[in-house]
């Protein structure tokens, strides 16, 4: 018996279960898989044993898949996870893994969920042990090594982009100066922040202003640039990435000090913050936009080429470990732009865990107060093509793991 | 010559654009009208002569006008300008309509712009000038009295229920207690934030708790609900109206105490100021989520029953004007839920104008913190139906006063 356990882990993306879906899709149909099982909540879930079982799951409904393809966030479950190394926690998963007669182990996350997939598959090795550790990318914030771009990261973008243009339809009617911020996700990079530069398309300025975490931060120079752009347009929409900091590294605004578990600062309420500086030192109406987790799980606008390529990550990761590799996350390389055409590749997972792709200086403009033709060539295929998301009741139809009864579908001793 | 001008004004909403196609396509087939002209930034623009030809920009591009059918805000820009009702400036706006020849005036708006038409119905009455003013019904806030419901609120219900879903799914993969707190538009009426319930379906639970400004608001009760929520479930959603007040009749969190124009007081914050609470008293992960100006203008995912009803009130309101009536604004009434059924009506203006139409208290559970299953089914059919909004590099494809040069179809002296 050869079987395959899965797991998903870190923050969400719109499309960590159209990965999760082409790995089951995959494992489905390779003979030398029997059974594919799920951690439930990731590692952390795997450790107390909440495993289910995902071919009883699908396999009698296959259609369930495609929704699932479509479905945001994890169906799985996460959890923010790090694995100590200790022998004692090592053992345990292996031992637990063992129960299962698991051969295969694919996880699918971003840098730090690549922490565990390396310290595994270095285990595993270490003791001679036949388990295959594979990973799959996935982050919105697309700063992952190793990969020409994540998976999430399209969609997120593409929302973004959307969001930027709502925006500047609503405030552009006024006949009255204003200044809109909005805080773009992201942590130290600035991807998801360039991304907003897609809305202009035609006559559309916005957004007039952007800042990414990859250039000191300053707020006299925001305020001037503001006011610069506000002789020219009535309505000004400034993007600011979350994690900006000033020229000491401090960032402008971090009103929580506390860290998470892996040791990034938990950033809140720059926008806020700048809002209150334009309000003050400017004094015309300012609004201050956030729109937070929104922006990682809004299923209804996604980008076919993300949901395309996540989608074959998932293959391409389950093809890697019964074809014996280990220690690899699949990935993406860029053939060209223009057309836009990649191939998918398997790199050391070494390379993707615990390390952060920043945005290049040079993609970036002299004053860092808006990025270069080349950043918005970069993206602008990833955001390309619609799904058409299934719709019951006026509302995108989700797949949730309760509507398929998990305490009868649940694996237990 | 029989002329007809139109004007928005107030905020937008999804569909505002929908009532102009509408209005515009009715004009153009109307024997009776010879040109069709657009007020720039409503009456504050036409005071100032501000005024476009419609017919100029459509006529030889009518699929143009199915591009403005699914963009979101106001294509002819809008403003927030009462009238005073003085003889100087009603004499004005006569002048102004007599050189363009209008006999028709159309005002798409809320209750505040249903002032103006109401003001200008009357003058035109008094005075004995032959012109008709006519009103077209929209806010997200559906707040308006003589009609079933308001064209704008279908679409942002269907936004604020599916992002109440995305959110649902993007915390609940999290094995912590978490509260997030959603803050909802709607000014002193709770119709939208009550529209978050129809987040629930299948076994969807979110939002756990729903907070309208029609019941006084407990500081101490909201805690209380949110850790006997928390007893059940790991992660709680609560929704609550901007304009919640306590039993006195005090904003709970108004930390700006100016008003606009109209004497509303500007809301902003409450979801903030609950979030410090829940973390005092509470502790856990708390997260403030305030969609603001993203939820009245999400172009992309737009109730087709909303674009639909929004197009045929614009129609509804150009017949009455070249039917003779004055002071009249297009409405709908309900004539059946299951099925949905309604029909067109004309309402005085005077039903319409400065007035708010609150949430009765019987659609409000007993304790004040959800809402009761015929609100479900009043809102319900409402966001039924989906727009294939047009894309183009990935974006929906909008169409912008300026893409069709204003200076050149400038009317001017």
């Amino acid at each position: 018996m050869s079987n395959l356990v899965i797991g998903q882990s870190g923050g969400p993306t719109a499309v960590i279960n159209s990965s999760l879906a082409g790995a089951i899709d995959c494992a489905f149909s390779d003979q030398r898989i029997d059974t594919v099982y799920g951690m439930l909540n990731g590692v952390e879930g795997l450790l107390e044993n909440n495993i289910i079982n995902l071919s009883n799951m699908f396999k009698s409904m296959p259609s369930q898949l495609n929704r699932l393809k479509l479905t945001p966030a994890m169906f799985l479950g996460s959890c923010r996870y790090k694995l100590s190394g200790c022998e004692l926690e090592m053992e345990r998963i292996i031992s637990i893994l063992k129960k299962y007669d698991i051969e295969y182990f694919v996880y699918i996350g971003g840098n730090d969920s690549m922490d565990t997939v390396k310290k595994l598959a270095d285990y595993t090795v270490k003791k001679g042990i036949n388990i295959k550790v594979v990973g799959v990318p996935k982050t919105i914030d697309n700063d992952l090594n190793g990969t020409d771009h994540s998976p999430g990261f399209g969609s997120a973008a593409k929302y973004i982009a959307s969001c930027v243009r709502d925006v500047a339809y609503d405030t552009g009617m006024y006949n009255v100066k204003s200044v809109h911020i909005i805080e773009v996700m992201g942590r130290n990079a600035g991807w998801l922040t360039a991304a907003s530069a897609l809305a202009r398309q035609e006559d559309m300025c916005a957004p007039h202003l952007i800042y990414l975490p990859e250039v000191p931060f300053s707020v006299g120079r925001f305020l001037s640039d503001i006011k610069a752009k506000l002789e020219r347009y009535n309505s000004v929409i400034a993007v600011v990435g979350e994690g900006i900091k000033d020229s000491q590294g401090n960032y402008i605004s971090a009103r929580y000090d506390e860290t998470d578990k892996f040791g990034h600062a938990k950033l809140i309420g720059v926008g806020d913050y700048l809002k209150s500086v334009v309000e003050k030192e400017i004094g015309c109406k300012v609004r201050s936009l956030v729109p937070g987790v929104i922006q990682r799980s809004a299923g209804h606008i996604t980008s076919l080429t993300d949901v395309v390529e996540a989608y074959n990550l998932g293959i391409v990761a389950v093809n890697a470990a019964v074809q014996g590799k280990s220690g690899v996350c699949s990935g993406i390389r860029r053939i060209s732009t223009k057309p836009y055409s990649i191939e998918y590749i398997l790199e050391d997972v070494t390379v993707v865990a615990n390390t952060e792709k920043k945005v290049p200086r040079r993609w970036i403009n002299k004053e860092g107060n808006d990025i270069t033709q080349e950043m918005v060539d970069y993206i602008s295929p990833l955001i390309e093509g619609e799904v058409q998301v299934p719709y019951r009741n006026g509302l995108p139809d989700y797949i949730d793991i309760r509507h398929l009864d998990v305490k009868k579908q649940k694996y237990t001793d």
